[in-house]
């Protein structure tokens, strides 16, 4: 039966059929497999409201790294300035240095991040982070200045441009929640898989290639981390005033056991690319189309420099979209709309980092002090079987024999408990990260449109002092009008999203505690048989 | 299909049909009426092997409570010196004065002791607690010198005794497992219940009274703390060097929660009792007896005055003991049977405090950390569910229905989760307090033995040196084979009774954690089927 979630869902962005879950990679993978110990939350800041990424105070400069990159965009290595892009940078709880093949790699591919001295950095780089945390809001402005294609001039450069908007236009439509984007008949989807060492230089040179394979053509392409980051800065530069573009997952992070950090990545990389996969304006951008599915090296690196090449970046990405048959908007509705999606994506934001920091804790609860108490328990159990067998007193196997059983199953029991989290709650987790990651966009997004419609203001004044023409103020409400509609597509995006997100993550969970407390109970209800019935 | 531990059970003491459980009185209790987050295990010693009562460092000497009693035995309070008796004296965090009619009461009626600085008391009596522990097996001899009836004299009072044995004789036979108690056809047992609040002298003082119903009349008497105090005292006084008499729960402590503290102080008189009914020696004596049927206030003052003055106590209590038709035992397999029998009982004891080290942080962890985060995940997901609601987009009432149904199941979780202590690791933590302070009686009764086998081996010396005829030679070796018959059937009486607690406690203890797991998943369950299926 169609919920009302659901048919909106299926309104604005959800396919007929589930996606692929954010995570396939990860989960098609036994967790018997994983190896056990390792709280990836571990390092969660526990402070709710201080959790913030330090990206940056780690890696001030793009060039700290040895970076050699033909980037040529002017920001470097600096990246979206995402509030609360975060803690998890430091998934693992140890960081240690890279083997030397890797560090080797690292100096001039980048795939990741120097790692030594991760945690000192990171404290040293508190101060920086909380800052920037607070810019979240009020220091619009500040933001603003930071980003790409925006550094010198605000909206305006779109609200005023005179050049006509080249290539297709994408489509806003009314849908039954308001103005929707135009969503593919088919979803897009892909698997990010296989990851595996490849070398150069004849192997003085090593790094991870994943197999990237979209749904649509099954055909896989292989990437390195480095090419997802250069999708990542292409997207984030062409889309970032209009779509938030979360940063690409632990970019800065390596971790100690190498294969569990892989694994990790790929899942994160996994998410990240499904999540892009699903944003019809995004999916449907030649540059993440060329990614997807390149035919060989020459055309990767053609499509490359295309899209490095790209002019309609930054708030000119508006003059690409179209609002069809829609009246011009109500500046005052429309600000009252993004005041109220200001506030549902700051609360929302301390509600998810609420769950982590509850979540990081019970991680390490279920991980650490639990399964040991199970496991003493499950020792007493046996060790009190032991001295009853040597009391010499006969007639007694049957107790023993009981008693043995059910400390081995309060051992198994520990072994379930710490081995939980990675079924459930790590999936909640990662959930919660990705939107804690997606939200901190948001005060970007939305103020681009605020400082546009703030210029749309002052349009009268402009006029009245000859700086812009009558006609360009109503090409520039016009043009106001249209960002709007694009901001509340991507809020409507945004909340069909969550609601197919938390909806599918909170049954996952709860069906994985269902299953685990029930085998417990399995468990002890065959401990349990084993004593006499008196 | 009985087992050969059951077989082994019916042969020696256990009744053909259950007998009723140690704690009665506690488990008819609804778990629910019990109020929450009092850990009656909250003070046990974590150091599992410094566990010790100090009972005699907080009251060192019977006078210091202003005790008035008409008991005439020269050790005064000093009691039974139980090594392990202990941690259980303070089952309440909280200790706090009694209320002013207590401490009235307390005065001429030492129903309690004054609980002022209770904890104060503990620390600096730890000391000696810890001295008195290391005479467990070692510094036998101490020990023996504090024995009631044996203080002047050892077991040669009994082993060169000239008295002829008055009244029945308390006989052993040869079970299948050994010598054995003869167990009456009939199982007594008791129930303690129904306290209340009575007072004398026009309402200036106050005192709790117990029912106490025994299974043979049906008829119920009324006993107060001080009642069952005495009759410990007889016991030990009589049984004490043949049988281990338990210590009375309880007897220096009050707990915060007057409620609460009653409870489970007749939950462990009831347990205590129950105990006794169960020993077929001790049952059957007439000041047991008289205890649980006098006919009216004057049957029982003639009858405690007539316990007052028994002269066949400490060890003469061997003399009423006849090993029937069986013939003189070998020493040095005594000895070897002893021995084993110490070196069991000595790792019993450090089995059950283990588990009891073990039990009590898990108690700590269910009742305190642990229902407190499956809260605050109950709280994540409400509050998450609450931002969902303010978001303004239609359509995500399924959502945020089910979500706030998770959080709430969470929140229920946690009730549970604290909650259920009372319902199992209870009775698991009682059966091992209980067989602690039993345990803790050992080192004394086989330290008896030991020394008449002492006294047995000296006997040609003493034959040689005139100072006793060969007859009396004889009568020694004899009676000491009578002291040997009687432990034995104490040994097999204690192994049958482990057995049966052993078994019932863990079964008891299983049983009630499927019920836990499997409400958990069935709370979940029902949670999980909330979110829409997609």
């Amino acid at each position: 039966m169609p919920t009302p979630a659901s048919t909106a869902q299926v309104d604005v962005a959800q396919p007929e059929t589930p996606v692929t879950p954010v995570t396939p990679g990860f989960s098609s993978t036994s967790p018997d497999e994983t190896s056990n110990g390792n709280d990836p939350w571990a390092v969660f800041d526990s402070n709710a409201s201080g959790g913030f990424s330090n990206n940056w105070a780690a890696q001030p400069e793009g060039t700290e790294t040895g970076k050699t990159s033909s980037n040529a965009w002017p920001s470097g290595g600096q990246g979206h300035p995402q509030a609360y892009q975060g803690p998890d940078i430091y998934p693992y709880p140890c960081l240690i240095d890279l083997s030397g093949a890797e560090d080797d790699e690292w100096d001039e591919e980048w795939d990741d991040v120097k790692s030594s001295g991760g945690y000192a950095e990171s404290e040293a780089g508190e101060g920086g982070a909380i800052n920037r945390g607070g810019a979240h809001g009020s220091s619009m402005k500040i933001a603003l200045n930071k980003f790409p294609g925006f550094s010198k001039s605000g909206p305006e450069l779109y609200l005023l441009s005179k050049l006509p908007a080249k290539g297709t236009k994408l489509s806003v439509y009314t849908g039954e929640v308001g103005p929707v984007w135009a969503y593919p008949d088919y979803q897009l989807d892909c698997v990010v898989a296989d990851p595996k060492k490849g070398s150069k230089m004849y192997g003085l040179k090593s790094y991870i290639e994943y197999q990237v394979i979209p749904t649509t053509t099954n055909k896989p392409v292989i990437h390195r981390y480095k090419h997802f980051d250069w999708l990542y800065e292409r997207l984030l530069e062409k889309f970032g005033s209009a779509i938030p573009i979360p940063s690409l997952p632990d970019k800065q992070v390596t971790g100690r056991f190498e294969e569990e950090f892989i694994k990790m990545r790929m899942e994160r990389l996994q998410g990240w690319m499904s999540r892009m996969c699903r944003h019809p304006v995004v999916s449907s951008s030649e540059v993440f189309q060329l990614f997807l599915s390149y035919k060989d090296e020459k055309d990767w690196k053609m499509g490359k420099r295309k899209a490095e090449k790209d002019e309609t970046v930054g708030v000119m990405v508006f003059s690409t979209i179209e609002p069809e048959g829609l009246p011009d908007l109500d500046l005052t509705e429309v600000e009252q709309k993004c005041e109220q999606f200001n506030r549902f994506t700051k609360a929302m934001d301390d509600g998810v980092k609420d769950l982590l920091t509850v979540g990081n804790e019970h991680w390490k609860r279920c991980t650490g002090p639990l399964p040991k108490e199970y496991q003493r328990i499950g020792k007493a159990f046996q060790n009190l079987s032991s001295v009853f067998i040597s009391s010499g007193y006969e007639g007694e196997a049957v107790l023993t024999d009981a008693l043995t059983a059910a400390g081995k199953t309060y051992e198994e029991i520990a072994q379930m408990v710490a081995e939980q989290p990675k079924k459930d709650l790590h999936f909640l987790m990662e959930t919660n990260n990705e939107y804690k990651g997606l939200l901190g966009c948001f005060p970007d997004t939305i103020g681009v449109h605020k400082a546009a419609i703030e210029k749309v203001k002052e349009a009268d004044k402009l006029v009245a002092a000859g700086k812009i023409t009558p006609s360009d103020k109503i090409t520039m409400s016009k043009r106001a009008s249209t960002m709007s509609y694009s901001l509340q597509a991507e809020m409507n995006h945004f909340h069909s999203n969550r609601i197919y997100d938390y909806n599918r993550v909170m049954q996952q969970y709860l069906e994985q505690q269902v299953k685990f407390y029930e085998m417990i109970a399995e468990k002890l209800r065959h401990a349990h048989g084993q004593f006499t019935t008196m």
